[in-house]
């Protein structure tokens, strides 16, 4: 019972049946494809086009399908190429011919479309949540730390002293964008594209709104060509996850940079941490050096979708089942990755003395020496100067700021005073008080909307 | 007058500087350094952190600088690396020690992070004028060629008959959803990053609510880290861009294949078209090819900024100078794509006699005569079945379906009538009547629908 | 018995767990690490590490756990992470603490770069044995059409004729560039890394030119650290497999161009084929578009690994387990592709009649025009430029160049002559004599060459 | 004068032209354009095809042409679209319409081909001297600290005690394939493609040995349509390099990790360091920063090649135009970045006493210990095993290794005595003796090697 091969003579080559199959993998969206046709079926009954009582018989004859599915007694078949025709085929040898009238007014091209968009809105909607644990459990550190000091750097060069909080609310930021970009990407994926048929519109008198009802969609897709074309909108997950990859990547870097001996300024709780096979002292990093690692796959994934698209004509080409392999790979990868590092951050400790140690090493507070010189009237780049041969003077003689006297200071020009003195890395941080900053009421405000963000996104749920 | 190197005793290896220097690629962010430099004195002024006469020595010094540049007489000094410290540079040899004023409370850190929002703003806000124009010049196709027919391909095999306006307008849904993205990616790019400093927020009094006003920004930037760390709306704008290419790829393709003397469904303008430097026949669509094959850079420059922002650890790193060259490209490539596209479409001639010959072929009446039999009472799977094995006949017999006798075809169900010979080809168009599909009036509502949008859109502004 | 973490007092949360685990992808590695683990085992014993009686222990165990797995009776445990741990642990519990020998003077680090090796010579050794096939293929399919002339294009316009035999022979040249370079990355990837250690080579006295002998290697890696850090060889099989599938993508496209009904120049055997669920007329080239659209895995698979070896310091870090699935994929995607082309060539009709029709059309000849007039004296530009007017007449007046009088012809040039319309396909295709040109003789010797050269590959084998 | 457009009657669009105009770049190629026309015309005079007074206008009219591009006054012009038609109509605008001749026998798609090759084969001609150059500057560094030792890092944690000289070594050997690979790609760059035409072959007595032996190829191309449409060579280079930039990504970001205050393992020259614009204090590793930066727009040229020319039909098409600017950029980008490097490289300072206090810290001796074990008689994963729960106890009592009494040891096995104490950094490097081992004999063993396989490149040019 091979419907798509009706007027060929000879069966497909072995290899080639095999080279074609999606089975392997679309067998997973078989949840959707089954709420799919059941949808149209209750539309086809509705609109006279098929008997009320032949849309019963197809729709338990699907629900028991998917029984079988579920309970692993389902045998998929590659010679049926995919999950459609493998339901299909099933279908018919349960209820008879009658299950011939499932693909009454569709085409695989609307389906899988269908399928696809149905499999994406709930891979965003999983994505969001994920993402939503994950500012959570950035926020727990941050509150959990609130004190902390640690050094801000640029070039991974020690620049100015931050609140650890400050630094951690960055991160927050960051997921905000994503979430915002995910939910811009649901709402170009919430769009139904049954009726589309194989590329023309199907002929026959079809309601398209009561599928978008049964179906949860917003909008209807405006161009039957278009609607079996279009995979747009797996791009654009793969876009924003790569995007959230690249976030989460810069958040594993610093994971392992500050579990280093050198920097230790965390602990990795051991429940998220491996050893060695061969070295008994390792404690290593490898959740978030997987995680960097898995930021090449997410896009590799993108660039190959794209790759795959490009210049195809219109309408529906074969190339365009590779759009599944890489995108579940991708949807299962950020899924995992933010799951797991939720657990991580949860989990590990600051060693907020060694940070603390850090940021008092060096010349951390030169730019505030500079602010110094300017708020006594020098101009900025002057100060920028003075501030940058007083550094030298400093390294040459081995002596902090601190340890400068103040004739010492004053070589370098007349407006240090003994007020140079009080410039400390607390007072560096709180003059840092401007919306954003990181001097510490601002980091408490921006701490309490973050919440309140989360809070009532988990809330709502 | 090298700011950047108070400490060092030692000037830059010659090569390395070049190495680092931006100038020759950045110096294109000029209006909008100068324009942001000009709102951050006017607020020192406002709060009184700078006087008013230096805000207006410092204001005419910038205004005179950037008729420098618009005339060409500027000289660009790669030692002084990149366009903020040229222009500083030039501005106090101009007005003396005072210039160095400008720098206050502000960092280069945050300076570029404005240029590039401000520039990402302008290309959005042009990207989005040349995408309506290319719906437009669509629609202009569309309509000029209202009853024109072509054979709808699946595989790049004829499947359904279409109305080409059909087709285009497939374009058109594409161009509408890089509309939409463009415009997400503009709510996110239109964030104030001023006071953010170096990375921990700047140690001065000042009005971050005055500066967007000014620069017409209708956020602010909630973390002085994340602000100076992030490179997501240009990464936004190329994938973005990488889509809509994808999409131009796909009518670049079936323009060559309708140029192609097999398909010969078009003729491009002259102007719009190449010769050969030895083939004195040749007309080539060059156009077409060259913008599908540019696809590939805009693709490059998404995965290259990609790549570079890979696991940085916060905050500024040098890597991410990285951002210009490939954005800037990205944005070249796609706005002169668009506008030379919207030339070549306006201009192309359909022959619409030969694409309604090849819709006459073979049996691209197949499946309307499948759905003649379901409408007759057959299940669709075996009126699918039935009509495989008499195109296989009909094949063989080398006759066309009209050819086929009333006999011939109740051989292969008794179900077929004399009206089966009513099916055609206009027949089959008006049968796909429902939203998004190709029957004729439909395609009118949908082509009044896209004109209203496009139409408010270009008056609009 | 999980024995790599040691110094650890909590096991590892379950998601961590199995978001590190290779072992559902690394399993594949069995036969490489078992046949490594045999040559190490007897290399200890050889040097006196380890006693003969346990070399002898160990080796059976193994053997017996090759079986196991090839039975598909081995149980894989996500928790002991990977192939290595999974087969060592299963060895102690087999034969007790001696098992524990077998990771003498070795660690996962260089054992990794051990497998990934044999498995890659092998996976090389498969893809040139896949090449030369192809080869074959296509050197028969222009054995079989020899006489066959086609337009030949650019800018998919017609440009000049050439032999069907010619065109075939471009891919054969290309296949011997990939294989020519599979070459070069056998080369490298032959290198054996045992001895490496964990980075910094074992502190026993082995012999690793035993090991290199017993698994057939014919180089030592020269510096440990670099030993276990790198994958480059992994990373050039992905760019060689690359390259690969864009040659196998053009001809995918130019048998999917060729199987439209607009060129009509081949006809794919059906068990090359597939139909359509919905349009029953429909025979489509899925084989060659799969084949198109896997082109976009591939390279994604290349990018992966790229970023995720970008800026990795040395020596092992975690992120390099990403070098497996994308590979596998790649090499698997290669391997599949080649052979289900090898028989989709082998058994494509050519419809010769077709493209000779379509090579007689148009002003194909018009560089054998201009030849002409520079043989009688005229400058190449000129000549180019006095045919091209001649074309643009032939056009407006609907004639063929043979359908031109003298008289036509003398008022564009004086030295046109009678001879000119001795100019035709045939003598335009002889007229290509010269190496590599499409002149018959030349492509019966090209045609030699090449079956020389496959012949003597796979009788070699 | 625009020879290219002969039969049209319209000229370009002035966008158009713009758009398709390669002149603003390809200009670059002009001195492997002149060099190609003249021993074309040299041959064509051998071969009676033009004369030999009329070859000797076409040279001198070309070498005067290549003197005008040299001092700046040639002026190039968009409208004759690239480089080869300004030098045409410049040539005929020079010495008449002789220069007309020039263009026989050749097509701009074998001169584009030959051209290519010429630049690519400087371009790996000038990569192979500058990996060499940095080869030399890493082994003088590790000349000159032969006695340092340093932590041998695994996860970016300590994992055992190396030679500096040993880890630097690990970058000879990298850049050894780098050179390797960059052989494999000339040997297949090095093939002459002239003679090619358009695609089918010139129909003239052309002599291309002759032409090979001219331009120092040493191989000619086998067929023509392959040669025109092949542009693997470019692919092939950028893929190197995109390895290559892989390379010194991790040598960047080590160097970026040790300029870190927190390791503090090396000091940059001044004249390889940057400060800052508003903290005078810093100073960065902006070179090794941008050259990791660099990385990604080196992958980037390389995916943006392979999509471009995936799928395209055979043979030239105008998207291949797009294999210059990225190629370009990529040679550029890969040749500074070594040269910068050697710079780097070759004036760092090793602050070994911290390297060497690192080494000291932690339990990095650990596998030294159970290795102890194992020479005791214990099977290496019970060796294994006791370590680690020795280290669990060390670290709970805040003790080093040698801090622990030998009862303490016999705690955990009998096996420990006396000698364990003998166990040191020393010790454990030096126990590393093997083929690619870090003991000192052996890493001096491999400088030597290094060293007359650079210094033999090196005097050899």
């Amino acid at each position: 019972m091979n419907f798509i091969r009706g007027r060929f003579n000879k069966s497909a080559d072995k290899l080639a049946a095999e080279y074609i199959a999606s089975i392997p993998f679309d067998w997973r969206l078989y949840p959707h494809d089954i709420a799919g046709s059941i949808a149209h079926v209750r539309m086809l009954a509705r609109q006279g086009i098929i008997l009320a009582e032949e849309t019963e018989a197809i729709t338990n004859g699907l629900v028991a399908i998917r029984e079988e599915i579920e309970q692993g007694k389902f045998e998929f078949n590659s010679e049926l190429e995919d999950i459609h025709m493998n339901i299909e085929a099933r279908l018919i040898e349960k209820i008879g011919e009658v299950g011939g009238k499932l693909h009454t007014a569709r085409s695989r091209n609307d389906q899988i479309a269908l399928d696809m968009r149905l499999f994406t809105k709930e891979a965003i909607s999983d994505t969001l949540t994920k993402l939503r644990e994950l500012q959570q459990a950035l926020i727990s550190l941050a509150e959990a730390n609130k004190g902390a000091v640690m050094p801000g750097y640029t070039h991974l060069q020690p620049a100015q002293p931050v609140l650890l909080a400050h630094h951690l609310l960055a991160y927050f930021e960051m997921l905000q964008r994503d979430i915002d970009r995910f939910g811009g990407c649901l709402k170009r994926t919430d769009v139904m594209p049954l009726g589309s048929g194989a590329l023309a519109g199907v002929a026959y008198n079809i309601d398209r709104d009561f599928l978008a009802r049964e179906l949860d969609f917003s909008q209807l897709s405006q161009n039957s060509i278009d609607a079996v074309s279009d995979r747009d909108f797996v791009v654009e997950y793969e876009a924003a996850a790569s995007l959230c990859m690249t976030h989460l990547s810069r958040l594993a870097e610093e994971i392992i940079l500050w579990s280093s001996a050198e920097f230790n300024f965390i602990e990795l709780d051991e429940a998220y941490a491996t050893g060695s096979s061969i070295m008994p002292q390792k404690k290593n990093p490898d959740i978030a050096e997987l995680a960097r690692g898995k930021t090449g796959r997410v896009y590799g994934n993108l660039l190959a979708l794209l790759t795959t698209m490009k210049a195809l004509p219109l309408a529906y080409n074969r190339d365009m089942q590779e759009d599944k392999e890489g995108f579940f790979d991708t949807v299962d990868t950020l899924l995992s990755t933010l799951e797991v590092f939720t657990g991580m951050v949860k989990t590990l400790q600051v060693k907020t003395e060694n940070a603390e140690r850090m940021v008092k090493q060096g010349y951390i507070l030169a730019t505030d020496l500079a602010d110094y010189l300017v708020k006594k009237g020098e101009a900025f780049r002057t100060a920028h100067e003075i501030v940058g041969r007083l550094v030298s003077y400093a390294m040459e003689k081995g002596k902090s700021f601190s340890q400068l006297s103040l004739d010492e200071y004053k070589e370098f020009s007349p407006r240090f005073a003994e007020d140079v003195y009080s410039i400390t890395v607390e007072s560096s941080i709180a003059a840092r008080d401007i919306i954003g900053g990181t001097a510490p009421k601002r980091v408490e405000q921006a701490l309490a909307t973050a919440k309140k963000i989360v809070g009532e996104y988990l809330h709502g749920k």
